[in-house]
């Protein structure tokens, strides 16, 4: 696994409840070992989402950061590499081959509006394409590209709760009686 | 372009406003044709959404669908393969090669608790990966793997806003003066 970090920026509470939540769920899905976010604290989100990490395994964390460009100051001098996903940036299609080779990285992830310097501080302001979409969609193809898709194949050792995939059922390994539909 | 139309289940207001403009907004910019949702229908929801469209381009619509298992039934006939996404199902890594062949389809997202009879009327149920997520995220990978990234570098050319990809900048075409920071 890689070293990844995902900032999420100006969470509000609670409008950006459920879509943090998402960013949140897709960075621990998909291979990152943390979120950091910005904006107001919301200890609900963050017990919410330790029960889950509880549930499906895995060490993933969620922590309020109050300063983020001293924090991305410092992961840069620590060798974090910044990533900043925006529609205004260079197409991910035209930067992948670079950008795979990256083992130590932080990606930021929006919200409404993002502050100018968040542009400037990025090593590379990338673009999920460049229609108008969704920071969850976003991070989850990210991700999915840096990891060539492998990180859907993903098993956290620990998981209290695992599923086995099936063509019409629903197995959940763990539940008190294994369900089935 | 295929032929792509997606089904997101259970919309609630105003507690899945926003989910399902992401949801819509994934839908359009990863090349599907048209949202159609069941739950509480929602004309704000459907009227934000039709000015994006005209804004960004395209021709996607937005339709409320009150009885969704006789218009699957319908779409099926009409010669629609229905995949229904949900983590439950077979590792899209699994199925992929079989997937990509199609070109003429529904793919359904779900809310909450999604009832079983979608399980049985899907041609494929599909796992985007077995750990918990979002129907966003999902619906993004899914399409993005359907048209192998292709679908990033999508323009569409009525469009009356469109944006030009830049390292640190913010260009946008068509507003009254062009954007840059």
């Amino acid at each position: 696994m890689k070293d990844i970090l995902v900032l999420r920026l100006g969470h509000r509470v609670p409008r950006d409840a459920r879509i943090s939540t998402h960013v949140a769920l897709v960075a621990r899905a998909f291979g990152a070992r943390a979120l950091y976010y910005t904006g107001t604290r919301d200890k609900e989100f963050e017990s919410n989402f330790s029960k889950i990490v509880d549930r499906w395994g895995g060490e993933f964390k969620i922590f309020f950061i109050e300063h983020p460009f001293k924090w991305l100051d410092e992961m840069k001098a620590g060798g974090y590499t910044v990533i900043h996903l925006t529609m205004y940036g260079i197409n991910i299609n035209d930067l992948l081959d670079r950008l795979v080779t990256l083992n130590k990285f932080i990606v930021i992830v929006g919200g409404e509006k993002v502050p100018r310097k968040y542009f400037e501080v990025s090593d590379y302001n990338i673009a999920i394409g460049h229609q108008p979409h969704s920071e969850v969609a976003a991070l989850a193809i990210f991700l999915d590209r840096i990891y060539f898709g492998r990180e859907l194949d993903m098993q956290f050792p620990d998981a209290k709760h695992y599923i086995i995939g099936s063509k019409r059922g629903k197995y959940v390994v763990g539940d008190k009686n294994m369900l089935k539909i």
